[in-house]
């Protein structure tokens, strides 16, 4: 393997490939990069067994020539040292070439390196995800599907699926849920595609997070294709790979209340100030409690309490109150993690009672799963 | 006590003084703000015992009003939580009250907080420094001898007085020194006061760190005042005590090489490079030995080599090398804190031999401790 690359060009891709990379992999070429050269280009790609990543850079882009190939080949090398380097080497243009025992020199202007690699051969296959049907979605669509659901996955392990989101299409309509069992964030999109199968899958919550951070907001599109217990989002020069979590996701439709006793319409910006304010206190306790009361003319209270440190209490202006007169408890933390899901907008909370789940959507939804997140309430009163 | 002040400007003090509180400390009360107000303004006091800082808001400035009191008097409010609060409250003004107790009523907007204080009475007095010759120096020139000498402080307490930098006042001309005694870094600059008195104090390398934070680029002066085992930083409303270090410093002006063998004129910043990239297979290495070779035509190659990991080597043109031949290894962390001192400069390296310490200065210095930095190096030829 001989190429003379764009410096920038690589250290992009070697920054996308490395998300995927984890130090504390099991199988010690994970802790490398791949990097193969063909006709095409040049492939970079990591792995951490459960997501996978691979970036390509082309020959030549818009006439401009990225890579200059002398001889085809492959190496693997530490994924650490070659970031370094390559993020700090002086010249715009880098030279990588494989001599005898997998010894890879790595030149550029006056600086010259080796390193020790690995046979690429010895590198776990890719999946081959080639059968599924392909969806088209905006990347910005994605990005908030993934944003206002991810944060309620299981944090612990006790039940593997549910630290996953849990994707469904039916009826060209993506439903995303996901669930720690103590509260629930769902949304709900029409796909633009038509889809005629009907697919139930598990994402890993942490696989999300980190294809979110890769994807740049804007306007383009993204493509999902569906196959075999994995996933792959195609962007143009990136693939993503995740793993799909076995097990069946439990209904959870049913946890939804039907029917509501009071409701309350309230700016979810400010609501999540006060909200903030009052967990300042709380945050040592273990459940991060804070009370809600309703007032006179449409008034709440927000308080809370640690018996060493002080109180709080804040009375928010609410846009209206109605129903039944309500106290009821929360963990802040999932309180806030809800509202940010809105980003500012008015929302309708529809309480049913001091120990039944509430439930917040956007005011005036014209879909009630469009954005809907479920809080369990704490039991103080 | 109770005022109401502007939340910006509180913000601001709580900042400030909470640089000086550690949560580590061994004094209870030292993990509070000691906020107290009189007929001139509010003074906050944060401190670990090693450092002190005191901010001030006055009740008017500029026409302005930063502070309505009602009842002086003081409290110590806990510096986590109160930050915390005071960053977060939704008006611009905050009013604190101290009821009975020690209770102590925050209130701002509609939020109102109740934390739990301790009597101002039980906080440290802060050392009294009166006494003492006071010097104005620039804070820019300040800022620059503390950066370009703390680094080199030993972070061992083997021998304590070399955690701190050495300053020494004599024929109104400052000396500060810090070595570890692998390496030392020393700047000399002539004070604009006439100081009759002549000092030698030793100021811990943490008070300069946190100082050169606090410290905002500009054009200012600071008010420097010794006494009783304390330096006292005077700015406009703010009060920066330290410590000083008990024992002697030891003399280092017999380390500093008078002859030299080799000399080498070379750019700072494209040194500092070179030596960064080859340090990056080296720093799993214990010292991160970095190696130096002069070759012809005023080049010089720097290497390093990792067995595990691999080597690196770099040409390096120099402006001018002359005297004898030199192969020379040293600590390239110690290299790169000592070039940075130069701030991209040209400079002159003089060496004595492979195992003598080396200097580095600025290219053409008029006074030779103007900013020196010295390095011992490390046995490997």
């Amino acid at each position: 393997m001989k190429f003379v690359i764009q410096r920038n060009r690589l250290v992009q891709a070697v920054n996308e490939v490395t998300r995927a990379i984890s130090s504390r992999t099991t199988i010690p070429i994970l802790t490398g990069i791949k990097i193969t050269v063909n006709d095409e280009g040049v492939t970079l790609t990591g792995s951490d067994s459960d997501i996978s990543i691979e970036a390509f850079i082309p020959l030549i882009e818009n006439d401009e020539i990225l890579v200059e190939v002398e001889n085809f080949g492959g190496i693997v090398l530490q994924a650490n040292y070659f970031s370094d380097i390559v993020r700090r080497l002086p010249d715009d243009s880098v030279e990588l070439e494989v001599t005898t025992n997998y010894q890879t020199n790595i030149r550029s202007g006056q600086a010259s390196f080796n390193l020790i690699g690995l046979d690429p051969a010895e590198y776990p296959k890719l999946p081959e995800v080639t059968a599924g049907k392909s969806i088209q979605i905006p990347i910005s669509v994605l990005k908030n599907i993934i944003r206002q659901t991810v944060f309620a996955v299981s944090a612990i392990e006790v039940r593997p699926v549910l630290t996953g989101v849990n994707w469904m299409i039916k009826n060209n309509v993506l439903t995303a849920v996901a669930t720690d069992s103590h509260r629930l964030a769902l949304r709900e999109i029409p796909l633009a595609t038509e889809i005629d199968e009907e697919y139930n899958i598990v994402i890993p919550g942490k696989s999300l997070s980190e294809l979110n951070k890769i994807l740049d907001e804007g306007t383009d599109s993204i493509e999902m294709v569906l196959a075999n217990n994995q996933i792959l989002f195609k962007l143009k020069d990136l693939l993503f790979y995740s793993r799909l979590l076995e097990g069946s996701y439990p209904d959870t439709s049913r946890l939804i209340p039907t029917e509501t006793k009071s409701d309350l319409i309230i700016n979810a910006k400010s609501f999540l100030q006060a909200i903030d304010r009052a967990s300042l206190l709380a945050r040592e306790n273990r459940n991060n409690v804070i009370k809600l009361m309703t007032l006179e003319n449409g008034q709440v209270e927000v308080s809370s309490n640690s018996p060493e440190v002080g109180n709080v209490s804040e009375k928010v202006f609410s846009q209206s109150f109605t129903g039944e007169e309500l106290k009821i408890s929360f963990n802040g933390k999932y309180m806030m993690d809800a509202l940010r899901a809105f980003d500012g907008a008015d929302i309708q909370i529809s309480f049913s009672g001091t120990m039944r789940p509430f439930v917040l959507r956007p005011k005036d939804a014209e879909n009630p799963n469009e954005i809907l997140q479920l809080i369990t309430p704490v039991r103080t009163y």
